[in-house]
């Protein structure tokens, strides 16, 4: 329950209660702990509207302690009028009053089983926010939005300072009176809903918000991946356009602008409002046969949770669209126990397949030798609640990154969004000083990422940043940036990191990082200072073995800094002509301010013009 | 307590109890129920934040029952990123999560003496949001923002679709790549605090989103009023733009663009989410002595409360802005008992001088013959609780706004921010159907408005819309709109109206409806469809006596409809050339669909080329 709710939610569900005792009288109630929603008023192809009832059937179900909510199979649909509303903070999202169509708090021992069923939802809507739960499962369903949170359109023609665009219906735009492109939402109400018309449009230019656009990316037609070295293009929201002639094509300017003719251009969503899986505080939790169609923000967002798998899952765009997910396909913040990726695909989602990561908080004020206050530095991570009393904080030296002392907390006040008031049990170690990270020690997550096809997205694969054991295996890595990064910074995300173990072996990497996110396929980009890369050691102990990596030309396989150990053994590299080979890039092999890396005489080179020898010589630079 | 509160908040009621111990043991307490701030951390002119020893300060005073807070004469800084925080529903402003400086909740017999202080509050925050209040006063003290939440520019040259502007340092902006203006936050901190430059930029950007625009409106430099006969410019938030030569020198362009040289052009804030005070469910409240230069909002909102008074106040911009509150300067929803302003000045707010109404809910969907849902229909009212179990609710046909029964509520559950189901205790009416509108039967509050100065600002200056008797004398109006207005509508709005007994005795209309808000210096705009104009009589019982209105053509001074009596007598009219009269206008007496409409004979008319008998001669058109 650290995600907060609020006492007109309580209210609610007081009332709730009342309703549901109605309910329960007017029908059969079920035998058993299987609640099949169809015996609740919840039907299915119809197009209605069925948030209301399933918030009914939710609070039966705890009250019955059911194990298990089964839908028949079929098209749900939910939209937000009768959702529940609650203030919650989700990390690397944006905070707000959601409205949640599943809002499952507290429950113990629950799966949701679709059994193959389509979820349809409608607007700004969060579709699962789960919280203190406990052994919950979801299985056997898809999630979609009928509108999707970013937009895209085809390139009819380029100019110079100019692209001529056409804007498939499925993304209602306008133009203003001073020529200002923006997307709104669609007019979209169940069927039979009281229309004013004054009033919709007035709701819909509110509602216009949740479509706004902060960059541009180009997609590959025929890849349907993000075209080859193409970059994003920063925008604001709104661009000058003008209308051309046929129907919703369009011109639009910025002196940036380049595109492909026949190639999708990607609006990308401003906000990460409405990610499809929240699971905040709560521990064994499955998604199982989940296909996630798209998102406002990340697919799954995990934060401060024990054991947590996917499996057997899709991030998959929904027929006609390029885009899944508008941020990360999957997101693990403060997580302990098992993190689990096995088998699922994660393609088209515009950032990366997976991050697992800590979070750091700043040293805002030094109010005495025991007291301090802490500030979350990045607004998405406002919110973020992690320091109580007895937690062992690190404390850390944010320009290099290292750790020099760790401290034992005695209490800790919220303050607000992003300060914390925290006192120390003892005097804290007197390097201690403002503008110095803190992060939590705790159970580092054991990260098992096995047998998962990652494609297609925008930027990077996998960042791994767990301190807990990593394996990374058998897995299908294309991805347009690195396919493997290791990250974190305590000076713009503010993500803790740092390997201690990591395994990646019997993986494919399919000509990764053939765009521009990230320095290599394998890389490091920790946001250490120059000054104090070689002073610091910041991942440690990783293990590359038995994987193939087929490459198109000399861009580092790995690019590293300030990394304690490293054997890349065993390995097959393949050279191809997939894309145009980068003139730039002259070594495979980038190593800066770093100890004990080895690559391996067992290493396999295929096609290649120069020597084993000769591609297997450590560079200092690209 | 109904714009709810969260556990986010109380979690931090307790542990503030901890940090409220120590600071108590750790100061001295004043003797009495008196508490001087200046004895509790809180010190002046220094620019330094106050904000979280405030909290502390009300949390104890609250504790120990105190009657008085006084702040030694100075100027006082209040910073966002310590304050209070919880999602409140303000009325016609725009709900969310708040950050509140003064969190006045729950509390009785407390007076906030400013000794003729100066508040300056800084960034997106609320300065005073008081809930569950009892006798309760706000005394001698000023209010402003450092960075206004709309921006000021000053003409430097017109052409054919664009203007060229000035833009003063204090109304940051940026043009993006694509050439787009907007406007941004300052880069403002308390002294001492820890800067991290790529973060700074980042919560840059994301704040830019509270000095979003929506529309243009000019004023004129030398009268420091909105320029005559000029109306709101409707835009986006973004305008193509060019820098021109010239230090903040730009080039904005838009077809519509119009404007004189020399010659203020402000851009309207685009939302209404920090209003100066806000009074909720509380009883007895008075502010006296208060200045308030600025709110991102309205100056006073009140909702739901009994008995408030506004007295000896000024809402009027600070040194070199030519607007103060970006929203009325008074807002009164469901107020009970009496709304008393008295001797004030309203000056250059960007709406109404004030707007005292209901709230109108839609029939969303009948599910019973005494069950329904009903939808708060325009989204700045999402979250207004009013339906509880014994109210007796209106139902009202929209169209024509006539009442047509009443019921009495058995119980109610709110279900979303804007659905709330409604069982009543017998059948409703059998007329009622979906689409149709409710409100709250109350005791609607009198309403005393007496010895104010109203002028400068945008739109009208006062909206009359309660069923309590009104009095509205002594004051001088100079409202480039109607001076006074009388609302009310079930189609966009969905405000309550319709008064059954004003009086507007001894007033000044000097020159007001100089522009284009509204049809008349007193006029009728209840939102009533022109079919049932005719059988709707919405307003009742006006007399207007003893004013005088200065008019510079023939403009209506009266344009009614559906009003059912309405006495005007001895005023005297006198005509004048402040303004260059406007052809269109030709009778000073508009009125259909009206009953019991009388001039009396006893109105003086002076300056006019018209006989007093075809001057008062009503006509049905303009």
């Amino acid at each position: 329950m650290h995600i907060t709710n609020s006492k007109f939610v309580k209210k609610h569900m007081t009332t709730l209660g009342l309703g549901l005792a109605l309910l329960l009288a007017a029908q059969q109630v079920i035998a058993g702990t299987i609640i099949d929603v169809s015996q609740y008023g919840v039907t299915k192809n119809d197009g209605s509207d069925s948030t209301y009832q399933i918030r009914k059937i939710l609070e039966m179900a705890k009250q019955q302690g059911a194990t298990k909510i089964v839908f028949p199979k079929g098209k749900y649909d939910f939209y937000p009028d009768r959702a529940m509303q609650k203030n919650v903070y989700i990390s690397n999202n944006d905070p707000g009053v959601k409205r949640i169509i599943f809002p499952l708090d507290g429950f113990e021992n629950l799966e949701i089983d679709g059994q193959g069923s389509d979820f349809m939802f409608h607007g700004g809507v969060n579709p699962f926010v789960l919280e203190d739960g406990k052994n919950i499962k979801f299985s056997h369903f898809s999630v979609d939005f009928k509108r999707s949170f970013h937009s895209e359109a085809s390139v009819l023609a380029t100019g110079d300072g100019y692209l001529d665009i056409h804007i498939p219906e499925a993304f209602p735009y306008k133009i203003n009176t001073a020529g200002i492109l923006t997307f709104v939402g669609l007019q979209d109400s169940p069927p039979g809903k009281i229309l004013i018309p004054k009033l919709e449009r007035r709701i819909a230019v509110d509602n216009a918000s949740d479509y706004q656009f902060k960059r541009l990316l180009e997609f590959d037609a025929k890849l349907r991946e993000t075209a080859y070295m193409r970059k994003d293009i920063q925008t604001g929201n709104g661009l000058p356009a003008e209308k051309l002639p046929g129907d919703r094509n369009v011109r639009i300017f910025q002196k940036d602008l380049v595109a492909t003719v026949g190639n999708i251009m990607t609006f990308q969503a401003k906000y990460r409002k409405y990610p499809g899986f929240v699971v905040s505080d709560s521990s064994d939790v499955v998604l199982d046969n989940i296909t996630i169609h798209h998102a406002g923000g990340m697919g799954l967002l995990a934060q401060r949770s024990h054991n947590v798998t996917m499996q057997n899952s899709k991030v998959t765009p929904s027929e006609g669209r390029y885009v899944s997910t508008t941020a990360d396909a999957t997101h693990f913040v403060n997580c302990t126990g098992k993190i689990q990726l096995l088998n699922n695909l994660f393609e088209n989602q515009k950032d990366d397949a997976t991050n697992i990561h800590g979070i750091y908080v700043a040293v805002d004020k030094i109010l005495d030798a025991k007291t301090i206050d802490v500030r979350l530095q990045h607004p998405q991570q406002y919110g973020f609640d992690f320091i109580d009393a007895g937690d062992t904080l690190e404390l850390v030296h944010a320009p290099s990154m290292n750790t020099y002392s760790t401290a034992k907390v005695a209490s800790s006040e919220r303050i607000s969004e992003e300060i914390t008031r925290v006192v120390f049990q003892d005097k804290f170690d007197s390097r201690l000083q403002e503008g110095d990270s803190i992060a939590e020690v705790r159970d580092y997550a054991e990260v098992l990422i096995k047998g998962n096809t990652i494609r297609r997205n925008r930027a990077r694969g996998m960042l791994l940043n767990s301190r807990g054991k990593t394996v990374v295996e058998d897995n299908y890595f294309h991805a347009p940036g690195s396919a493997i990064l290791f990250e974190g910074d305590a000076n713009f995300w503010y993500e803790q990191g740092g390997v201690s173990q990591a395994i990646i072996r019997n993986n494919v990497f399919d000509n990764s990082f053939y765009a521009q996110w990230g320095t290599g396929i394998i890389a490091v980009a920790a946001g250490i200072d120059n000054k104090y890369k070689e002073s610091s050691r910041y991942n440690k102990n990783i293990l590359i073995e038995n994987n193939t990596f087929k490459v198109f030309d000399y861009a580092p396989i790995l690019n590293l800094f300030s990394v304690d150990g490293l054997v890349f053994k065993n390995n097959v590299i393949e050279k191809n002509s997939a894309y145009p080979a980068r003139a730039k890039y002259k070594h495979l092999f980038v190593v800066n301010h770093s100890d004990a890396v080895s690559i391996e005489k067992d290493n396999t080179f295929v096609g290649f013009e120069k020597s084993k020898e000769e591609l297997t010589k450590f560079s200092t630079s690209l």
